[in-house]
């Protein structure tokens, strides 16, 4: 049974409603963790699965990219297929591919694309809220664009992370920041080179703030260059960011 | 608190996931009984709510239409925001507008636009689970277009119903059947003037059956002028269902 050692890249997609996020932790069910179980139900050995990054609690995936070594010589449709017989309905392994050995997912990506979205209504939505923010006064998109201009570039981030992320650097590259309106939904499109905890949340909270007239672009511009966390918006919630793509 | 007698007309979006369909039942959670629910929190007292059509278990609707008759004075907006309030939050209830007393949903719809969305892709979608069928086999969405144009038109649709539907007349006019494809998303629209039961999930499944060149174009007409059930589609599953819109 013993081959030569192969690894294995990942497209997974998750609902990451019901899952404490990506990584695996002592308590809750998390994605990488139920990748794990059915590697192992499936080898019968416990393999460790490696993610290109961590969502947290309620932050859904399309594109997350995950990569495991292995040494079995299980041909990759079938592998593809076994693993999403026994991953549970709200993971699916969407491509499964050798790739050279040693890939390390994480350290070979050179960006990755989250989309924010938010249904821009006076009313709740029932078939939107396990994936969007809703933000009830109706948000001035021109206003948006002009917030979304001033973050792209690269700055120091240090005021758009979560008080406990511990990056020694804050400094992170925006290639591409856009605001799109389609009826009452309303999506940002977020492409960086990497990010700091919560920092795409952070940044959908300030752009929403930009666009209800609460935080000004000189608002903005300070928040950037002072690294202040109180002068950009609020943490946006998880439900409402998808992590669309990494690329390499 | 009693005044003169008023009808309100409600706009209702609900995911379908968590209810056994619209209509109010001895056992299971319906749209009709959780909206009465909550008119009868904010009313004190039990009122009918009326609807446009049933929709069946795990059946969506972005746009349902519903009437109560009331006589409590209250103005329309705060009713909407209190009934929102009460209401689970996969149910909401989008606009709800006074109209004429006696106004009835059902009898006064000349139409019905509904949505069948199919996720046509190898691999099952983990974020689409909840609004599509899996249909792995790629579909030729160039069958289908011609299968959607021998449906639409005024038939007698009794082999696209089920089979404990006892509506006597089963002629009905299909106005519009249009089959798209944005990616692995396969949607097709209907809009009729009434449907039978479960007609449109039969049409998807017969549509489907055409894609897959399982169903040849002469067996749709056959089916259309034998009214022989066996012959036309299978009855695609009911969450790649949505009720979009009623028309008046």
């Amino acid at each position: 049974m013993s081959e030569s050692p192969r690894t294995l890249r990942l497209l997974v997609e998750y609902d990451g409603t019901d899952f404490c996020g990506w990584q695996r932790q002592n308590t809750g069910r998390t994605v990488q963790q139920t990748l794990e179980e059915a590697f192992e139900v499936m080898l019968k050995h416990p393999v460790a699965v490696r993610g290109a990054g961590r969502t947290d609690a309620g932050v859904h995936a399309y594109g997350q990219v995950a990569a495991v070594d292995i040494e079995e010589s299980i041909p990759a449709y079938g592998f593809l297929r076994g693993l999403n017989a026994h991953l549970p309905e709200d993971v699916a392994v969407v491509e499964l591919v050798d790739v050279a050995p040693g890939f390390d997912p994480r350290r070979a990506a050179r960006g990755k694309v989250y989309r924010y979205t938010i249904w821009n209504h006076p009313v709740r939505s029932a078939m939107n809220r396990r994936t969007s923010w809703h933000v009830k006064p109706t948000l001035d998109v021109a206003k948006m664009h002009a917030a979304a201009a001033q973050i792209e570039g690269e700055h120091d981030f240090k005021a758009f992370r979560a008080a406990d992320c511990e990056r020694p650097s804050t400094r992170r590259l925006m290639r591409r920041v856009t605001v799109r309106r389609q009826g009452a939904l309303v999506t940002i499109d977020v492409e960086g080179t990497a990010f700091l905890k919560n920092m795409v949340r952070i940044i959908a909270g300030t752009l929403v703030g930009a666009g209800l007239g609460k935080i000004a672009p000189a608002r903005i511009d300070e928040a950037l260059v002072t690294g202040e966390r109180t002068l950009a918006g609020v943490t946006a919630p998880p439900q409402g960011l998808a992590l669309m793509q990494v690329l390499y």
